[in-house]
């Protein structure tokens, strides 16, 4: 194979032309005085200090905003009161202001993650492939920092934390573009983490709230382009397509799950049962929890009556294909009519799209056409079906005869995850600390020409 | 650690957020009758198809291919002679022509490197990470085609072949749009391609070039989101920064190679002198020649004039900093004076930037400012210098006491190539087969539940 590097370059980079990689960040079109390019600016800067540091230097970093988080309760849950309030007379649903708040339990909570995460071997520095070449020269592939991580996320103070500690144990410098409606929470946080992260002897600018609360700094960071290394939205799914549109920062789209539990015409009724309610229901409103039921028509008399009436007992409401709809009568289930829309939403609630599939790969075919590449499962006793199931499904997690639900980073074991990728490229699934890397190649020869 | 699956979203998915994703590609807002878009459609309708072939299928494939292409050899020169003259009539200059050229003797080294790909390990289904969880959950991680793959690049018609082998070894489908003054050339060889491929049994339409020969069909290959899942643009900086600009699809940028030698205060002089002139000199078209020297200050007096003098008979023109330009008087080098133009130029011809720096610390600064990030040489002797020169450089690679010239999958030991990553997500350096595949999470239980 004639290799890339062998083959001569067709046009001669241009001063303009070298200022589009990362490398370069002095050079990209930025609006000098932005506060979101300089708070960006000051991250580059951090990223490159703490790169390079041990294990040791961040743990005790980490230790240190545990710590500062438990003894500073008082003055979070203070800011925090003013995000509830504000909430509240906003008319804000009691669930959304939940997750908002903050109490000192919940703050000790959020100082044992950070202990867990201190405790979490350190990715950077693992060799992830190494060998010595035909020539004498050592080849290692190694894992470093990504450089500087911005994060754009929903209205859960606890996020700050969690993404603040994963990215400092990764060695990454990070952005926090939190809701507006957790500004004040986020503001008191961010102080404590930036105090105990200096105190520590670490540059305070490797954790940074982005400044400004409208869409703008949004944008603004999706533009910093050579110094935001990487953006990972979090949250509704108009957020991750307007970051996937107009980012010219490289994006890790997370969390859009529309997934599907399919039931086999070779299974066992209970565990079907068992894994469609807790697929469902169990906690609807998370990105891991089942939208759409396909049942294999060969199933369909003996497992949708009972599927129907243990759906209505956990409270869930069934959007059905005419098929489904033929065995609502003397059952205990609503079924309503679905439309294509229903296919195609992530209800994130207790409703769930149902259909009546004539084969296993009809039922991979809808898939294909509505999954949004999360989550699928399948519940069958038979060997070939979950080998072929397995095979042509292409979401980034399969399950077979188990739930959804665990597609997760802790259910996994990787013991922290950032976010849930539902993309191809760099990372697919639960990330953890590895997923918060790149790698170099270190060529170590003695004297090596070519 | 709270995990992302356990948070509740903040917004449910319409039907049009739900489009997003690159699992429902038919939602996806395209002009229904653009022949880009149509052949992308039939890319994934074949990339759906040979995913799960095993080893054995894409393997008898790419045999066929080697053969077709040297059993059909005069229709391929013959096309490529339309080129060839089209070219010379509109004045190129004899080395474009010479690359665009393709002889019998080089049909059947491309073949040769088709068979070569054909004998490398399948990394499809390979298990990157496995486990049994605590629950008793067995969980494995394997590859999987990335699906689609996009490649625009520059008129060498040897890329059309490789880049199609690499594809179809790991289960994806190709849209190869190649430089329109080896317009003929590609056609012919895809025509090729497509018989054998076919005639292997597997679908043709995994290997197409792309229809139009204007800029129109990049651009429309750039928004075909949900249909291409990657896009790797190949040649000219202009080309890279607009599809990194304007592209919604996944891109992986490559090889733009602003590379530098740095020869520390503690050196061997005659190594120093050889690495120089091999990374400058060997082949100074390619993206891993070094473009700029930087020389420590307690090496200068001993190292430049040697230095100056091996350039001047490998006919290298000096762009010197006025320090570097202090050793011009004596010396058979021309030192023309550097501007910041040239720190931030990559040659890629008998040109090279140098200056002399002040310490190890500074010779970083200056990369950090103005690299490409693809690949830094430092030759010492010194091994805290090397270890520091190493974590500090944040490139594709770093060498020590090697040429630059050896970041290459050839050399790796990849075996073959598709290009090299200056980004540092999914892939950095050398991209090989791995590096042409995502991955995805097998959950198997026994009606596991949460």
């Amino acid at each position: 194979m004639t290799s890339h590097s062998d083959s001569a370059s067709s046009s001669t980079v241009t001063p303009e032309g070298a200022a589009v990689p990362a490398a370069t960040p002095a050079a990209t079109p930025h609006e000098p005085t932005s506060p979101v390019v300089l708070a960006a600016r000051r991250a580059r800067l951090a990223a490159d200090e703490i790169a390079p540091l041990p294990r040791a230097a961040k743990d005790t970093a980490l230790l240190a905003v545990a710590d500062a988080l438990e003894a500073r309760t008082a003055e979070i849950t203070e800011a925090n009161a003013e995000d509830t309030a504000r909430a509240r007379a906003a008319g804000t649903s009691e669930t959304v202001i939940d997750r908002l708040t903050l109490t000192p339990e919940r703050i000790r909570a959020i100082a044992a993650d950070v202990r867990h995460v201190a405790a979490l071997p350190d990715p950077v520095g693992e060799v992830v492939r190494g060998s010595t070449l035909p020539n004498g020269i050592d080849l290692r592939q190694i894992r470093v920092p990504l450089g500087v991580v911005g994060i754009v996320y929903e209205a859960r103070p606890n996020v700050t934390v969690d993404a603040a500690a994963l990215c400092l144990k990764s060695g990454n410098a990070v952005l926090l573009r939190g809701s507006s409606s957790a500004y004040a929470s986020n503001t008191a946080l961010v102080a404590v983490l930036r105090d105990a992260v200096a105190g520590a002897g670490l540059p305070a600018d490797s954790v940074q709230l982005v400044p400004g609360e409208s869409r703008d700094s949004v944008r603004e960071l999706m533009r910093a382009r050579g110094l935001v290394d990487v953006l990972i939205p979090r949250g509704g799914a108009s957020l991750i397509r307007t970051v996937v549109e107009e980012s010219t920062v490289p994006v890790i789209e997370t969390g859009t799950g529309n997934c599907h539990v399919y039931v086999d015409a070779d299974t066992d009724l209970d565990m079907a049962v068992d894994i469609l309610v807790n697929s469902k229901a169990q906690r609807p409103s998370v990105c891991n929890a089942a939208e759409t039921l396909l049942v294999h028509r060969d199933a369909a008399d003996a497992f949708v009556p009972r599927a129907l009436d243990a759906l209505a007992e956990a409270g869930v409401t069934v959007h059905g294909d005419e098929r489904m709809r033929g065995y609502a009568d003397g059952s205990k289930a609503t079924v309503l009519a679905a439309t294509d829309e229903d296919w195609a939403t992530e209800y994130l609630s207790y409703d769930i799209a149902a259909a009546v599939v004539d084969s296993l790969d009809d039922a991979v075919a809808h898939i294909r056409r509505w999954s949004s590449g999360h989550t699928e499962a399948i519940v069958t006793t038979s060997q070939a079906a979950a080998r072929r199931f397995t095979q042509l499904v292409d979401s980034t997690t399969v399950a077979v005869n188990a739930s959804t639900r665990f597609t997760d980073g802790g259910q996994f074991g990787f013991g922290a995850e950032i976010g849930i990728s539902t993309q191809k490229l760099h990372a697919r699934g639960p990330m953890g600390l590895p997923e918060l890397t790149s790698t170099k190649y270190i060529v170590t020869g003695d004297g090596h020409t070519r």
